[in-house]
């Protein structure tokens, strides 16, 4: 079997849990302005805001925005409907969770030895201030960090996977994209990239129903990145 | 005196002696192929060939055109020229020298130290893929590759340096270059960049005539950038 050069990653949900990292945070804000709230749901609310605020992007129905902007737009949104009034400073720290997301348990430990044979970056809709800072306070080991922020097209948008490979200087098959979600696997593949499942159980939360099953057109399934980089003989 | 947030490093002659790390590469050539030539001259001469090279992008003459390709046009040239008759595939991997470039002794040091107080990336011409492989052969701890291929211009055109601090999410006065060129730092302080001169007096050679004077008009002089890690408290 042929191996790729070079890993991208997904990153919201595959590499850091968005979720935990959320309602931590809302929990603090909450508690220190004395609003309480179900702010898993608020999580939730949040990350089911960016899906439809992508694809008007996608769609042309918003010029480019950046992922910071797209978020900005449902939180101010979902402040309203959770009651919970914030000043520009608090709303812009608020916002800049995203930056500072925590990684899974297993992921700094992986990326680290996936990198001593293969070339490692992130491919996330995540602009690329979201994903430098993330990369600096969860110390994750990226060569690079490429975004969709570099071919203005969010994923999955075939710019992005093919921009990924050409900006490597490799061709598409050389290149393998490691993510969580079948959707954007499944746009990868058909740019010709190779693809590599990674089961996140708990992005979703517990007892939440994520899809974990194994995806038969992926060249490798993993429990999880140090599963990945055995399978792989990293 | 307000501390910029972000580092972008010109990386030819500032963190990577391109010269020393061609001449031996050639050299190695020369002898296996039995052509004996002042292979100094031929690296000098490759360098020679690219600001004219870049200036034809920059003025339009050439489309949009990735280092790695300026290269070769240059390369092609002076094989005829060094009388060395060599293979395609000898011909790509001479070209990919520029990824396999070696760091100033103080490089990988310095910019560990200045890494744990600012974001510290590349701003250089070389496309993506050179400058990856070149952090990956190197083991420069960059927090981001910024390249001018992202922004389809070249230094020192100004799209390249207001790209580079909005990519970062930064004001321009929060990004700082770091340079042994004053053409490269008087551009990006026409963009409003703070500016930091290295001296990399070997860069054209022991005994050249490298500008190695002090310019007032950094906010930065150093020796090497571990001088440079110390003047700002790294």
């Amino acid at each position: 079997m042929p191996v790729p050069k070079a890993l991208v990653f997904d990153v919201f949900g595959t590499v850091v849990d968005w979720r935990g990292s959320i309602i931590r945070e809302a929990r603090r804000i909450g508690r220190s302005k004395a609003v309480s709230a179900d702010w898993a749901a608020f999580a939730d609310a949040w990350h089911a805001g960016y899906r439809p605020a992508l694809d008007r992007v996608r769609r042309g129905e918003l010029p480019w925005t950046k992922l910071d902007g797209l978020h900005r737009m449902i939180l101010d949104e979902l402040l309203l409907k959770f009651r919970l009034r914030l000043s520009e400073r608090e709303k812009r720290d608020l916002n800049f969770v995203w930056h500072r997301l925590a990684p899974w348990p297993d992921a700094v430990r992986g990326l680290t030895r996936l990198k001593r044979h293969y070339c490692i970056g992130t491919l996330s809709n995540g602009n690329v201030a979201i994903l430098v800072d993330m990369a600096r306070h969860a110390r994750l080991p990226w060569d690079c960090i490429i975004s969709a922020e570099l071919f203005q097209h969010y994923k999955p948008d075939p710019e992005v996977y093919r921009g990924a490979a050409d900006l490597l200087g490799l061709a598409p098959r050389e290149v393998m994209l490691v993510a969580a979600h079948k959707y954007d696997l499944a746009a990868a593949r058909k740019c010709g990239l190779k693809t590599a499942f990674v089961r996140r159980p708990l992005e979703h939360g517990p007892g939440s129903q994520s899809d974990i099953a194994d995806d038969p057109r992926c060249t490798f399934n993993a429990d999880d990145f140090i599963d990945l980089a055995r399978q792989m003989r990293a």
